[in-house]
């Protein structure tokens, strides 16, 4: 079959041809892909910032938001059958350890991650196992939703949390609106009735913001802790989401924080830098955020095929990983670039 | 191997030779049995009781209670190896459908349970899978603890519930100090400081009581609601749990619930029969427990290799299984009965 | 001031002319009613059947569903001014009990609830205190929102309840579209994903329910309950919601849940009666509700200001109050009457 | 009356003779000082380290951890009566405001802090109101828990947030052991079954730790995260308690958590300094604590009068309160100074 593989950092990866994967455990589960999410780790991947992180041994092929058709399945899978419709959670899991136990997929401790560690999805087949297919609503085409496997399950992951305390008179702050941002409005708007408030550098972002749902929206242009302080009665917002995680976001999201608020860690690349006084004396919290559970991503495609949560895709023939790459780098691609085999 | 299997309802099971189960499955996992509870829903089995419920097919061995070592293990079974000892939860789960994905193993849509509708635990193997065993620490003996795999489980589910909202300021009432009883009184002890208040209707329950950490004990002779009312400055507990559910025991709980409280229904028997009105103008709850999960029987064993939760167990020899089913039917068990094979 | 006071149970209450409330108390709020919300448990204080709970001296004014103007305040009162438009908490609590420490106000063990056991609305002015009175949005006008003050309140604080739990793949059944369940409805959309299945007998209600937000309808035609497992892919509903209570509906919204569901008591009249032993196997709880804190009515004026819980209104001039009466008893009224003084 | 009043930042304070306080609101209580806690808090108001912060007019009377029995109270006081003995939340909050309507006392919009803004307890009577006494048990005498008034307060404030994650399988790790490290480690004891890890760079501090309940005691003298490492099955606890915040305590306490772990601030004075890609690729959260509740403080005292959080005092006579100073001063107190009118 064929696949893109990266067979050296720095370098262009390559269409090569190679052999299919096969079922060898009872719970595998080989999916014919349908599209491939191209993300911004994959450049990064590409430039080698990962080498020692996933110690993945070169070449392998890249892709790691994955949907497709269920192509075979090992002898004890029973959630699945060939041809039904699927979306991938990224992370290939035991199901036996602790955290597996209590639903907490993300911290399994044996689990590995296609496109990062293992052979991934940019490519005709992909091998996964029964516990990361999520079946779909026959109304999702699997190239619409690829993308939702990563960048989308962050963003339900960190809303789900933060819904589970907002309330209709509260305000919210997403800081930026970009790939994950706004999914994370949508599924906002879905979740929860808090008034939201989207800050951001760019206009268009901000009318993107607008069209999924935000209640308000703020240009970062300076002033932007002390719009939302206009915003919230200048007391500050209750939750902010920070999807940017660098370039000074960091420090404006505390900033726009009411006394006992919390803020998400999403977007990365800076530091939270806070004085222990600062944290007590308002009593802030700081939560952390991964990639969602299979429950998150089960969710989400409820969402997705009620309408509830779209994506823009760019759509590329696997032959283009080229070009999708490039654009992606430039800046070019509209909404979500997707690889289709 | 030698099994204590039940070819006919209502007929005493016999000790028979029949093969030894076999692996055939990836996950499966072959048991060495240590010790099996019995248990009064064996007698209810025999009788022809669960005939219909649970459709199992004659002969077949009974025995839901069960710990011992492994003995073999399928090739993708990575938690336990051969020697290990273990506790049995009594379900063996697929953990694929979508409670199991969210921890939540006992309302799996695709279960089946040893000793109940399949072959159980009076016996020298037992073949359950990966999924229900969790390993013991070397200071638990598994006819020590094996009665815990379903009496136990049972009250510390309930009792985790409960305890996720009592305070220190608070009484929770316990309804029968038996078998669940006493271990749900030890699992309060270890998870809340709520004050305990346990009825009984004898007194020799209500020295178990107080000897494993009850604060305050009611003999059930007529005037245990007033008494309860008295402990609890006339408002009633915050929290009942009722191991009986029959025989007015879900009127008293019902009576000794403050406002707002909250009863639990463990023992069952009985009816809750209550006016809608009564429920909303003192916005009482009622909550159904079940046996509790892989967690909870996780946490349970913890509890008891700390020695904070404890059990009596009075063993019997396989081969005497009669005299231990005669022995539980005439109330002459001192704790809990253990068939050793 | 004029009032409708009531002077003999079973007797029509008469309009008559009373002094005006003073303010005795440092925390005392008088409000000019503009609007009072006339409900049924109206027509039962007058027939006589709150006579023993109340234990109110005739004659009194009724009428507790009661927005307005502040018209004059205590000496301590810091929240509100004379002048503000408000809408009251059903109940007068103390403000210094456990249960109001809390944020539990319907449990303050000194409440009094005006309208039931002291003078209400149905009169010019109103006597409540400063912890009785939430601020309105300028764009709400007092008589569109009093009965929101107690129907709308119930179905809030029961919905905030179920909410927590509700995932958008789930099913939530809504038992009778009246008065306030199409609010749970409206109040169930803005807080949850899940979807929402209405059952009522009526199709005008149904319309009412399909219009303002439930995904699925189902007419009580005898065979409900197999709609609804139908609509749930035979597993029945994770939430019931009954908004009746009576005539069927308990059973029949027990019949509708699914494995570990839970069935919220909200409307009365009948009776919950199920076997404990069908309690525990499929592990279902029972939700009591009453009305909701001064924090759910907070938050349902942010829904109503936010025109995400809008209420049809019926308008009758205070001394029209008998037709108002008149017209509820009868079934003629569209929506919520209300007195406008 | 006599008072220990500071007129002058950094001069030390002096006992002089002022007018006793009087009632002049409906709900003020003024308390007859029985203990009044000797706080490291004292000497920074003294050295002028306030100033700015609490804005106090100076003269007036400092001590902001104070029990004694109600003197007098206003007319609409009916939580308390002359005579009664009682603790004094720290905070006097306004019970309007939204948080103060949650039950969220301590982030009131319009509080006042005796002691830190206002006069306090070093004198014979202070002025409160009726919502911040908590009636005491008859066993309780008011010298012996005046320090938990504040110190106690914000230890059982952080530990009742973590106890309700905390499972018996999982670590806690508490980081100092001192005044608000030995009540946390009690008040652990009573809420949860977690086992406890206490480090501290004294071994005296590490004795007295293990005395109230620690597990297991860990020397802080530089292989202090291996340590917990090696007690952890080398992942870190699910829970750190930081009672230290500064000094290298936050970077040791984050290096000591478990994957999805959480990190709760409660000492103070260095900064949390963490890389956001380190919160995000462990999942990990910091939680800020102030202060308790009015609830947490009731919860506190229920625990002290069932003996199971008991506080070494040394007591002084009111006069000799520049002897207990200088003893805090030079590490000379065991246990809590307390100051005696």
């Amino acid at each position: 079959m064929r696949a893109v593989q990266l067979s050296k950092y720095d370098q262009q990866p390559a269409l090569v041809e190679v052999p299919e994967p096969e079922i060898t455990g009872p719970l595998d589960v080989i999916v014919r892909v349908g599209g491939a999410g191209v993300c911004r780790t994959d450049l990064h991947i590409i430039e080698g910032q990962w080498e020692q992180k996933s110690g993945v041994v070169l070449p392998y092929t890249i892709g790691h938001e994955n949907a497709g058709w269920v192509h075979a399945v090992g002898n004890a899978v029973s959630n699945v059958a060939v041809g039904d419709p699927v979306i991938l959670h990224p992370l290939v899991t035991c199901g036996l350890c602790a955290a597996c136990r209590d639903g907490d997929d993300v911290h399994c401790a044996n689990s590995r991650f296609p496109g990062i560690d293992s052979d991934g999805g940019y490519a005709e087949l992909l091998k996964t196992n029964a516990r990361s297919v999520v079946k779909l609503d026959p109304s999702l085409e699997p190239a619409a939703v690829a993308a939702l496997a990563d960048a989308g399950l962050t963003a339900i992951h960190a809303v789900r949390k933060a819904a589970a305390h907002l309330r209709p008179s509260q305000k919210v702050v997403v800081i930026g609106a970009g790939g994950l941002g706004h999914i994370g409005i949508q599924v906002l708007r879905a979740l929860s009735a808090a008034e939201i408030v989207v800050v951001d550098r760019s206009w268009e972002a901000l009318a993107l913001a607008e069209q999924v749902g935000a209640h308000h929206i703020v240009r970062a242009d300076g002033d932007q802790v002390d719009a939302v302080k206009d915003l919230t009665g200048g007391n500050g917002a209750e939750t902010v989401l920070d999807f940017v995680g660098e370039g000074g976001a960091v420090e404006d999201g505390v900033a726009m924080l009411r006394r006992a608020g919390s803020y998400y860690v999403i977007g990365y690349g800076g530091r939270v830098d806070v004085p222990t006084i600062d944290i007590i004396s308002t009593e802030i919290n700081f939560v952390g955020n991964l990639v969602g559970s299979y429950s998150d991503l089960s969710e989400l495609m409820v969402l997705a095929a009620r309408g509830l949560v779209t994506l823009h895709t760019a759509r590329y023939p696997l032959e283009e990983f080229a070009a999708a790459l490039n654009d992606l780098d430039q800046g070019k691609v509209r909404g979500r670039a997707i690889l289709v085999p």
